[in-house]
Parts: C-alpha cells; sequence; structure tokens
C-alpha cells in the first residue's frame, strides 16, 4: 500500500519534474515544453478556481438571507470583506507557512512537518506559473474556509472585529491546519492506511471553518432575543429566502469545482466521478432534510433543503475521488440526518445561537466526510481504501485528523477571539444591535429610502 | 448521405472505442492512454454540466419573479427540489432508460429502438469515468426538461403533487422520448435525412418540457382571478423584475454550456459556431419582441425582452451546430415573433393560464427549432442539410419528430397529471391559493418580518 | 526589442498559419490538423467568453442596486438591450472595422492602420471556427464598454435614446479606438517600447466606456434634486446594496475570464500569473478604499468596497500579463485611492452626476492601468519593458495611447450624444423623471401589487 499522501502525490504530478528543476518559470514555457498537457490542466484549475471565487457570493446570499433586513449589509460587508483581507494575508503569509517545505511547485522548499517557511508574497523562486497558480487555488479554498464563521456570528459582530479575525484565520489558523493535511504535514504522513486522506476539504476548510464558527458564536454570545430566560430558543427569521436559495445555488454549482478541480489536472479522468459523487451527495441531502421535515410538520422547507444539499456536499467533498456513486448518495442522505440533529444539538445542548446553521452543515459534516473516506473508499483511486475494501487502518488515520481539526480549531479559535474581544472588540453594543448594524456600523442601508414599494399585506390577495 | 444518427456518432468517437472493448475504466487510466484529448473533452464536458446545472438557479429567478409573493417560496422550493428529485430518478432509472442500448459508454449495452435497458444506479459496468459522465451531463438536461413545468403550473400547484411529477418525469418520461432520439432509438433513424436531428435539444428538452407545461397548466387549472366570466384574462403581475432580468442572464450564460457542450469534445472546433450561433439567436429574439412590442404599445417591455432572448435560444438549441451565423439571426427573430402569437394564442385562445409564457417559450420555439434545422442546415456539419442545402427529406424527419414529440408529451402528461390529481391532489385549495402557498404549504414566508423596510410610494419622488 | 505589438502576434499565434493559408475552416478540421492544442485553446477562449458575457448581469444589478426602485426596470432594461443591440451592430458592422486588415483569422484582410473593411456579417471566408470564436470573444468585450455608460446616465435617460446609443457605440465608436489597440492599427505600431500595449483592455473597454460615461453624464445632465443651487451635491441613495454586492461579486468572477481569457491560447500558460494579479489588484482595491473610508469617517462603506475592488481590476486589466504579483498589489491600491479622489473630482468639480460611480472606476482607472503598463512592465512576457524595467519608450506609448483614447471618446462621444439629443430625444420629461422611468417608459414596475410586504421600521426591533 502507497504511504505518500495522494494529495503530495498529485502536486507532485501536476507540476513536471523536469520543469521543477529548473527554476522559476514565470513564462511557462519550460513547463509547456516539459509538459505539453499543462495547457489542458491550468484551463481546469483555472476554471475551478473561477468557480470556488464565486462560492463567496452564495455564502454572502445566504448569509443575507438570513439575517433580518437591519443587519444586511453588515453582513455582505464581511463575506466581501473577508476574502479581500484573507487575499493580502494569504499572499503575504498563509501560502508559505501551508505550502513551504511540500516541494509541490517552484520556491517552496522550506518548511518542516509542523509548518512551512517558504513562498512569503510570491516573491523570488515563487514568481513561477505552477506556483502561483497553486497559490490562486489555495487561496479561493482558504477565503472559502474563513467566510464560514461569519454566518454563525451573523447580527452581532463588529466588522472591525470581524475583519482582524479574517485576516489571522487566513494568515495563520487555516495554513498550519491545512499544510498537516495538504501541505505534506504530520497528518498526511500517519503511519495508518495511507496517512489522512482529505481530498477536497471536508475537514481542512470545512471542518476548520465550522469549529471556529462555534467558537466564535460561543465566544459573541446569543443575539438578543435568541433565548429566553429559561433557556428555550425563539426563531429569528431570516428576511429574505430567494438570497437562501439562489445563494445555495451558486454554492452548488462552486461546488464542481471545489471538488473536481482539486485534483489539480485534467489528465486524471476521475474527475468525471468526483464531479458525479458530488451532485448525488448534494441532491440526496436535500431530499432526505426537506422530506424528513415533511414528515414531521407537513411543511417542506425550503430552508431544510437547501442546508441539507449544502450538508451532503460538504460531507462528500474528502471522499469524492474514492468512492462509487451509491456511496455519494448514502454519505448525502446521511449528511442530511446529521444536518437536522445537529442543528438541534447546536441550539437546544450546546445554546448556540447560530443563524445560518454554519456549525452543523460544514462543521459537523465536514467531520463526517472525513469519517467517510474510512468508510466508503473502495480502492479504486490513489490507492485508499476504507473499510468495505476492507480495510480498517485508514480510517484511524481519519479519526486522528477529525481529532486535530477540533482541537486545533477550538483552541486556536478560543485564543484568537478572546483576543480580538480584549483588544478591538467582538461585539457590537446592544443599542447597535437593537437598531441593526449597517447603520451604526457602515452608515449604510441595505434598502434605503425609496425600496420596495407598496404597502400589501404578505398573504393577502392583492392583484 | 450519412444516415447514421449525428448525435449517436459524437457518442462513439467522445469514447475511445479502444476503451470500450476494455470494460469499465473507473479511473480513466484506460482511456486516457487510448485517447490523450480525453483530458481535454472532460474538461469541456464538465464546463457545460457546471453550466447547465446553474441554469436552474436561473429558472427559479425568473419564476419567482412572476409569480406573486405570496407564492416565493413555494415555487422556489419547487426548483429547488425538481433537480434533487430528479437527480436520484435519473441516477436510478431515467439514464438506463435513455441511454441503455446506446452502446455510447461502458455499461450502456442493452436496449432496443423504443427504450433501454441497462444503466442503472450506475452501477456494474457503468462505474466507468466516460458512463459517468454522460450521465452528469444528461441529468442536467433531464433536469432543464423538468423544470419547465413549474413555471406554467405557478401560484396554485400543490408542491407533493409537483415532487411526485418531478420523479416520473425525470425516470420515465422524458427518457423515453430522449431515446428515441439521442439513444439510438426509432427516431434516430428514420430513413428521411439524416434521421430526425436535434443537436441539443429543442425537442428533447424544451418542446418536450413545454407540451408538458401546457398539459399540465390545462390540467390544474388557471389561476384565480385570472379569467373572468367572459373568458377575458386580467394581468396578474409578478412582484420582482430584477429576478426576471437576472435569471434570463443566467439562463443565457448556461446556454452556452447547453448547445456548444453538446458536441460532447472540444476537439469538434465547431464548438466556436455553435456559441456563436447561440449567442446570436438569443440577441434576435430579445430585439425582435421588444421592438414589435415598443411599436405596437410605446413601451419597452423588459419581459418581452427576456422572453424573447430565450425563445431564440430554446429555437436555436436543434440548429445550432448546422447552421451558418446569417440563419440562427433569422431563426431567432423569428422566434420573438412566435411568442409573440404564441403567448396570445394560449391565453386567449387554449384559455391557458401560463405565468411566466413556458408553453410559447419552450414548447412552441423548441418546435420551431426542430423545424429550423430542416431548412437551415446547410451541409457543412455532421452531413445534416435542410431546404437551402436543396435537400426536402431532412424536414420530413424533423417534422414527424415534431408530431412525436407533441403526441408523446400531451398524451403521457395527461396520464402522469391525472393520476397525480386523482391520487395526492394536484392543485392548492382556494384557501390556500387566497392566503399564499408559502404559508401554508411550507410554513415559511419569502419576506418575513422587517424585509424590506420603510414605506415610500414606488412612484413618488422619495429621495 | 520587438516593436510588433503583443496583442497581434497573439491573434496569429492562436491561428495556425497553415490553417490561415488555406481559406475559411467552418468545420475546424483543418485547423485541428494542423494544430492539435486548437482544442484546449477554443475550450479556454469559450470559458473566459461566457465569464465576460455574465458580467453584463454584473453590471446590471450593481446598476440596479445603486438606481431608486423607480427607475429600476429602466437601467436592467438597457443592461440587458445594450448586449442585444450591440450584439447584432457588432456581429453587422463592430468586428468589421475593428478587425479587418489585422489577419488575425480568415475573412480579416482588409483595412488599414485607421479602420478595417473585412468580415461584415460574418459571411464568405469569415464562416471560420477561428474568426467566429475571435468574434465572439471581442463581442463581449464590445458589448462591456458599451454597458458602462449606463450606469452614469442612470435615472434620467430615454431608454429609446439609449438603444440609439448601444448601436452606434459598438458599431463604430468602440471598433475604431480599437482597430487602432488591438486591430493592427497606428497605436500598436508607435516607434516607442513595443508600441501601445493594453492587454485586455483598461483603455480600449474601460477608459473608453469610461471617458463616454463623462460625456454622456455631461450631456444629459444631473438628476433632479442631485445639485443645490448653490452647486454642492445631495447624496441621492439606491434602493438595494445587495444587488451591488452580487453585481460585483459577478464582475469579479467574470473579470478572470476578461483577463486570463486575453491570451486567447491556453497553450500560453502565463494565464496562470494574469490570474493572480487579477485577484490581487481586485482585493487590493477594496482594501484601499474600505480602510480609507473607515479612517475618514469610522464607517466600513460597502460601496467603498465594491467601488475599490472594481477600480483595482479595471488598472490591472492593461498590466495584467506583463507584471509580477506585487506590482499588481501595488496597482490596485492606487486604484482604490484614485477611485475616492476621482469620485470627489468628478461631482464637486466637474458638476457630473454619476450615480453609480462609472467614470471613475472605469474612466480614470482604466487610463490608470494604460500608465501602469509604462510603469511595472517587468519585461518577463512579450518583450515589454517599463520604468522598473529600465525603459522609459514604453511609458511613453501608453501616453499617447491615453491621450488618444480621451480625445476619441470624449469627440466621438460629444457628436454622438449631441446627435440622439437633437433628434429623437436623450432626457426624460420632468414628469416622467418624478414619476420614475419604469411606468412612463416600460409600463412596468419593478416591484409590482403585493411584492415585499409587511411594514416595519428598517432600524426597529421588528422580529
Amino acid at each position: 500500500m502507497n504511504i505518500l499522501p495522494v494529495l503530495t502525490q498529485q502536486l507532485a504530478s501536476a507540476v513536471s519534474a523536469v520543469a521543477l528543476a529548473q527554476g522559476p518559470d514565470p513564462t511557462g514555457e519550460i513547463t509547456l515544453a516539459a509538459d505539453p498537457s499543462a495547457a489542458v490542466n491550468f484551463v481546469w484549475v483555472l476554471v475551478a478556481i473561477a468557480l470556488v471565487f464565486f462560492m463567496q457570493a452564495g455564502f454572502a446570499l445566504v448569509e443575507a438571507g438570513f439575517a433580518r433586513a437591519k443587519n444586511v449589509v453588515n453582513i455582505i460587508t464581511k463575506n466581501f470583506m473577508d476574502f479581500c483581507i484573507g487575499g493580502l494575508a494569504f499572499w503575504g503569509f498563509g501560502f508559505a507557512l501551508m505550502f513551504g517545505g511540500s516541494a509541490a511547485a517552484s520556491g517552496l522548499a522550506v518548511g518542516n512537518s509542523i509548518i512551512g517557511l517558504s513562498g512569503f508574497f510570491l516573491t523570488g523562486d515563487a514568481y513561477d506559473v505552477n506556483t502561483v497558480l497553486l497559490w490562486l487555488f489555495q487561496m479561493v479554498f482558504a477565503a472559502t474556509a474563513a467566510t464560514i464563521v461569519s454566518g454563525s456570528m451573523s447580527e452581532r459582530t463588529k466588522i472591525t472585529g470581524y475583519m482582524a479575525y479574517s485576516f489571522l484565520v487566513t494568515a495563520l489558523i487555516y495554513p498550519i491546519y491545512g499544510h498537516w493535511v495538504w501541505g505534506g504535514g504530520w497528518l498526511a504522513n500517519l503511519p495508518f492506511g495511507v496517512g489522512a486522506v482529505d481530498f477536497a476539504g471536508s475537514g481542512v476548510v470545512h471542518a476548520l471553518g465550522g469549529m471556529l464558527a462555534l467558537v466564535g458564536a460561543k465566544i459573541v454570545g446569543p443575539r438578543m432575543g435568541k433565548f429566553n430566560a429559561d433557556g428555550t430558543a425563539n426563531v429569528i427569521p431570516g428576511h429574505n429566502m430567494v438570497y437562501v436559495m439562489l445563494g445555495t445555488f451558486i454554492l452548488f454549482f462552486g461546488w464542481f469545482g471545489f471538488n473536481a478541480g482539486s485534483t489539480l489536472a485534467a489528465t486524471d479522468l476521475r474527475i468525471s466521478v468526483i464531479a458525479v459523487n458530488t451532485f448525488l451527495a448534494g441532491v440526496a441531502g436535500a431530499v432526505m432534510a426537506l422530506y424528513i421535515g415533511l414528515i414531521r410538520t407537513g411543511k417542506a422547507d425550503l430552508t431544510l433543503a437547501c442546508n441539507g444539499s449544502l450538508a451532503g456536499l460538504v460531507a462528500v467533498t474528502a471522499p469524492c475521488a474514492f468512492i462509487a456513486p451509491w456511496a455519494a448518495v448514502v454519505i448525502g442522505a446521511v449528511a442530511g440526518v446529521i444536518l437536522l440533529v445537529s442543528v438541534d444539538f447546536v441550539e437546544r445542548i450546546l445554546k448556540v445561537d447560530d443563524p445560518v446553521g454554519a456549525v452543523s452543515v460544514h462543521g459537523i459534516n465536514g467531520l463526517w466526510g472525513l469519517l467517510a473516506v474510512g468508510i466508503f473508499a473502495d480502492g479504486t483511486y490513489g490507492g485508499v481504501r476504507g473499510l468495505i475494501a476492507g480495510n480498517g487502518g485508514q480510517l484511524i488515520a481519519q479519526i486522528i485528523s477529525m481529532v486535530a481539526v477540533v482541537v486545533w480549531a477550538l483552541v486556536a479559535g478560543f485564543i484568537l477571539f478572546s483576543l480580538i474581544k480584549r483588544t478591538m472588540g467582538l461585539r457590537a453594543s446592544q443599542e447597535e444591535e437593537i437598531k441593526g448594524l449597517d447603520i451604526t456600523e457602515h452608515g449604510l442601508e441595505a434598502y434605503p429610502a425609496d425600496a420596495p414599494v407598496k404597502v400589501a399585506t404578505a398573504t393577502g390577495d392583492a392583484s
């Protein structure tokens, strides 16, 4: 059995060894001469980058839809600024800490099993067509992890505190766990199975983001009016379900790039299986969550369908390359159930106010995705074999990786949010929260003045 | 003249015969070794898949915009759930019924000229990179056909009935006509021209969906207040024209994948001509419809521009590969005119209430697209020659295909919708319709509580 | 030093000379046989086309968001119709005037250094897979230039006048400057540096569009209530900040195609550097503009972040291929500052009412982008060297190009808008402006009847 981590192999194969030996290649001529299929691989990765980038808009819309109108500018500004600030943070620091030492491309030679130490600011040997391609692909993944948190902390978190968080998570917290799994670090080299495996980031991106979302929401505290004195919770409805739906579609659309793009090569034709598994897990999660809700309450709850599909997508992100289509349906359907249980657990047991369900969608289902690799990997790809292929070792590696991401995210997140809370402040004042953050922090309203217009009853017979 | 159906040839060339002979190839290594250009072809098809998938969001937005606010959650839930349910239906059954016997890829050997019978659940020999790629591409097309119906039945159809419809149309009704044309069935092998030709689905997707939309809308009946006692119709305005516009843009965007992706191969450089023809027909339809409206009423009606562009896109979908750019302009312009005439006809003569114009956009213009192949195909591609290339035989094949899709859709649709009506029920109660389906069927409002906000007059001078 | 213009070289390399010599190739078989990498290049360009096309939706949303609800249908109809009308104009005339004589593909032989004269209606030798691919790519760029103007003239311009403008700018004004730079015209052949260089259109698209926006806004005059008697300006808030945010995300998403697609070839692996530079300039512009605003006013202004990112993207569009990532950060950050200064300048000094900031975002930052080539081009690509590579000649070529675009756009725009004003009329009547253009010109409301719904205070504690 192959004990090299799968992704590191992929990185290695995506960059011709010949090209790598010749030093930085800023025009790509050396790379192309060494491997003419670099062209199609570059196209594939760039398309995936664009799709994953666009997921930022999806997150913004979902979170805006679930917020009240008075906090909409706040939440969309956070979603916009986190990738902007994170972009500079990952350019300067994050990428080097994550991929230094991986030798995945030019300029990434220095690092150890805990942390990377080369590639800062994409200068020197990192000014190379392969290195910058890898940077941008990883950049949009880092932005995804970072933006998950905004949802769980929605409607009561100060914009300045959130922007400080964005910088630090992208520069430091995300890259370190990422290095352990994708940068050739210790988790990738565990002596179980092929080492911990996370194909496209159920753990690196979603579980990490979801666990940070949990600790962030806990530290900032619930919104005013969310919990009653007796500990029971109230529903605080969002303001626009069309935004939730459109945002979910955009996320689903982007997920094709997120998962299938993670081969980093189109010459790896497994991309079609990955895309199919992604699709099937997403639809299975939606169907399961909606129908359970329908049976329970008699109502077809759109928000369950949306979050169910996202739960399935998150869960299949780690195993998508290693499993058969039927397993994707199972993983997605289970994710839909986990979602429903987890949302209850977070609200009723943990007493955490998570307005969009980020902890359950990304955190818990991200962990489920890591576990699912150890169960359903069928051995057809990358030598990864789970329980159904008669191998228990991979499951051990996956569980270690799950523990690592939970511990790392909770500890690092606790330190980070506590630090921000004590210095620049994390939570808006009661006055601001009542008035809405849009006016107080942004000087803008989402729907000013003569916005949508004539008065009518929502449930009436107008027209 | 070549009498093999064009699409079957394309399927054959998209999968190397060498690879096909070796049995299932779940990693793609055999396929790539046999044909290195598989990489670029996979990228092309996967990009097209993502784009066509995203069209679901376009349909949802257009239909939401044309609905009243009280029914918005209902219509977007339908648009979301139809592709989810359809995804499972097409995975389990639809694909096998449509492509079994086509021998287009591994695991699709069994079937006859009426129906396919292998590939169920993508198991066995169908766990192959080529087969699953074809599955996903066909899946998003099936979802497109299914979702057309939601528009024409908007604002009065029960969600549970609609979800049952979604399953059955994707598992059964769509695949059967699809098999006849794209799966090597009898229409593809007609002894006229090269057999019935429908490059990207004016007939298979749009005419079928549009005819189902017609029979569905007829059986469910008009919305309360649509028709007066004397048979004249009232305008029931939608609630958000921005959604209509954005949805149309998303559909147009996705259509590049829909049409140009239907080569299933980027090594077929005709893709550029297809994309150009798609674009030109769409813009010609919009210009024609808007300007005729402007001349008639003095108003520049955005909804005519949007539906005109969609009409042009639908019409060019069958002929897009076989015609020159000038013909695309003509086909699109004619589609804009057909749209206007058809909308009147459906409402005034057929007395059918179609809130979004789905019957006219997809149904009637889908038929026009099939016909246009027989007229404008210029013989430069796939040996398809229409009247302008001096060949009348193709026109006969096209007309037979038109008759087949109309008869099949109306008969199968009538049985399907009648069945649902008598068992689980198709139409919401009067009370529900008055109150709005969002509250009654979904327990949600699209714009709850403190949604868009200050009161002002739409036409006033606020700010 | 290479004195051939960079883009003309790219066009030449993107079409095999062998293929070109054989006359039109409507199926692509000759082209593919001569150069098998045509497949991946076609995919790359078609993906870019789809992305740039989708930017139309981004413009529509940004401009709709910044408009008042009563003028929303008007602005989105303009954004929809300008690419439709422009599509026909560029098909018939614009492309031929721009690329005739470039010999970039079949059917483009006739033209001189001032204007092109072949390729009209894509007939004859222009019915070729390469020619039509180039046409569609250029078409979506032309539509981008045209649509910039709608923003600056928003809320008071007649739809019929605007549609006439759309035709003339796409058929005539855009192509002529475009020919000078991209069609082998006189600017491309200046005897300084490698001639004027504009990789993806900071000048050709954005500065031209932005300068037309300036002259158009000046001629149509400010909105009622914008300026007080003493010349001071009032803020007229838009109606939906979510649309502004979503539109900006769509534009950013599309910009990956806009810039990286402009190689017209995926075998040019520099595409990864271009995509990275595009991303970095966009985020740097947003961070700079938002933080300066935050320091000034204490508010985190979303609209500054959005326009700041767009300013950075516009500015990096010309230099993106020629610079290192650090320079993209500098160019983007400077663009954010230029934006703030320019917005003030346009409003306070020029007394021009530009509701969306189009003049500053596209016009002024487009000029900055042209200049930046002459400063930051590092000589790694296409032989283009700016000041930092020790070469002053390129800067001279860039400055000449800047002067040319300003003069051409202002003069041609002045003639065009004056002509429309005197014939069909440019400005809506006072009555129409008060009532809103949606009702008066379109017979539609953006949010009719029972649109968003219950009454609550935006800043209150509803729910």
